[in-house]
């Protein structure tokens, strides 16, 4: 496994071996899933996820299972199972059998809806093994939201806007108890290892909005996940850390920065950031922007946004429209951090050629030369006509040689 | 006017007038038309440009006029008639007549495209003179193209993207002369001068993919384009600069910075930056993510791009869409620069309360509510539904006030 992973990122296997022991890089795969690895950290490509799933008023496993072959077809490198309606068991399983990437869920949103907040730390417990057990490849776990936090939090814009958060807080306060993920962290230890599942240690309290953004909240969460990465990592368990949410431009470089000073540079995967609040419609642009920043600035992994993200559930061209914008994001960042300019090069050649085909052919999404059909018989597209710059100069440039 | 600016841009008066003395801040307005003017440069907000203008084989006056409305609808400050197909000093005197924000032109296009290689310096003059008499505010004018960067240019994978610049080229090559919108630059003064219109210095070089950014050929260009800022000043013209391109995420701040020096702040306006060149369909989030960042680093002037770019000439939605993203690039800049920050968090305190009339008001596309019809007359969204972060955690937080 490390052999073909050190070989595809382009680093030798013996840094590649020491970054996994030190927990710096961390490989997505249950040890019961037979599925390519992806190896998320440090030295690492910046790698997408796409969320799909349910909700409880459009619950169709049809359609979740469309939109993940999508996001797997335009580039993600994960999906997480979200789902909060229907046959949670049946949706989380069939995606596991269908689609050959590492899968994340969210088990506290199972424990939840079964149980409400009767929910008891053996009932949680169980279900996070029985997504282990089902192949989940990594799983969000809120383990950060604390007690003491969850009682200040009502002098936030939006206290809570993280969904597993949500849950969690509720349960704190009806129970007048500390989390339960928090609490019982040594026992989930125990039972990811056995399945080599990886923690993806939530933020619950990122923030919802510019005004909270990098707020007392937010950071005493992050101290805690940074306690909790070192108690993982000397257990042995896999973990990454989830991060924020929404960040103005210039809180960005300083957010990636802390994460990997606070935990130990331990993998960060970040959920946008979006840039703007108002961006209603067109959050995967506000997302694609602060995901770009993030992941020059030390962010590994780029949960994608869509444009129905704050409004509903998406449907399937939203997925698209998510995936690409944050491939794209991702994309300029692994030029910057690994290099992979080639793609880029050999494109702008065939566009210097005019050769559209071929330009189609290397372009982030294939099917979008349906939509200039003109191309396909000439050598000008219609922007420009006879009066195409580079035609002109290739010409003229013609005679300069003479 | 400097008083209703400086009230606008929330600076002291005496402050503007003084960056204005100092050709740092440009107002965009011709003295012959009527318009609200618009401040360009330092501690001014970031502004956005959207071109529209005829191809050869798409000229329709009517079709420009929809776009360069619905560009101003979506908030673009500046409109740029491109045209290059058609009558062209109709669609421009159309254009002046029916849109009031500031309009700019190449005026390179119709000289070409009227005389070709014939096009001596006179006619150039009276084309650029024709442009100013008819009110146009702002105007690009490739200056820095030298000869004798043309006669070297042919080793860049892609030697000219710049359509005037490629019409400036074959003219060189033609005659074997220097480019004559450098070389007739003080008669080009006195005439912009007259009427307050402004010089766009044209970045005839940049580059077009990755491979040739921030290379000799850009940056010699900026070297004479820094000189004739600094004639342009002492003779009492406005005067802009244009920048790049296709630029990786790593060199925009280098971008934006040397700019700043070598043109002593002129005022920098960008084109895009695109942040890869494999984003066809789409080049207007990666032009969105290469123009926030340019912006907090200095860029004072975004032109946008729209997902048509590199492939054919933009529709109405293409259009919209481009000044969007530009606009969130924009935005997302002045929250930074500017601190305008309060129409983020009304919107934030409405969602937070679920008023989602209020939310859409407040957001970058008010239209965008006909794509959720089920909001209009519920609290909860289709993606969680009942199990609303926001709403369980106000629910629960009215028990920890208890």
């Amino acid at each position: 496994m490390i052999s073909e992973i050190a070989k595809k990122e382009g680093i030798k296997e013996r840094k590649l071996s020491r970054l996994v022991a030190e927990g710096k890089v961390v490989i997505l795969k249950n040890s019961r899933r037979e599925i390519e690895p992806v190896a998320i950290g440090k030295y690492m490509s910046v790698k997408i996820n796409a969320n799909v799933g349910t909700s409880p008023e459009i619950a169709s496993l049809e359609k979740e299972l469309e939109k993940a072959k999508i996001a797997v077809k335009y580039g993600s490198d994960t999906i997480m199972d979200l789902s909060i309606g229907g046959d949670l068991d049946e949706i989380r399983r069939t995606l596991l059998k269908k689609i050959d990437v590492p899968l994340g869920t969210v088990p506290i949103y199972q424990a939840f809806i079964e149980k409400k907040l009767d929910m008891d730390p053996d009932f949680i417990l169980k279900i996070i093994e029985k997504h282990c057990k089902d192949g989940v490849d990594f799983l969000t776990l809120h383990c950060g939201i604390t007690r003491d936090i969850v009682e200040r939090i009502a002098t936030r814009l939006i206290p809570i806007t993280s969904r597993g958060g949500s849950f969690i807080a509720s349960w704190i306060i009806e129970h007048k108890e500390e989390n339960p993920l928090l609490t019982h962290f040594s026992e989930i230890l125990e039972i990811v290892k056995e399945y080599e599942a990886t923690i993806s240690l939530g933020d619950a309290l990122r923030p919802g909005c510019l005004k909270d953004s990098s707020d007392v909240f937010q950071i005493q969460e992050l101290l805690t996940l940074g306690k909790l990465v070192k108690i993982a990592r000397k257990e042995g368990a896999k973990v990454i850390v989830e991060g924020p949410g929404h960040v103005p431009l210039n809180e960005i470089e300083m957010n990636m920065k802390l994460e990997k000073k606070i935990c130990d540079e331990a993998p960060f995967y970040v959920l946008g950031p979006l840039v703007t609040d108002i961006a209603l419609g067109y959050d995967h642009i506000s997302a694609a922007i602060g995901g770009a920043i993030a992941a020059i600035h030390g962010a590994d992994f780029l949960c994608y946004v869509t444009p129905s993200e704050h409004l509903g559930l998406p449907d399937v061209t939203d997925v698209k429209q998510g995936v690409i914008a944050a491939k794209i994001a991702a994309h300029a960042a692994n030029i910057v951090r690994k290099g992979y300019l080639d793609r880029d090069t050999l494109l702008s050649k065939y566009r210097r050629e005019l050769n559209w085909d071929k330009v189609f052919e290397l372009s982030i999404d294939p099917e979008i030369k349906k939509k200039y059909p003109s191309l396909k018989d000439r050598k000008e597209c219609t922007m420009c006509g006879k009066y195409c710059a580079i035609k002109i100069v290739d010409n003229y440039l013609k005679k300069v040689k003479k």
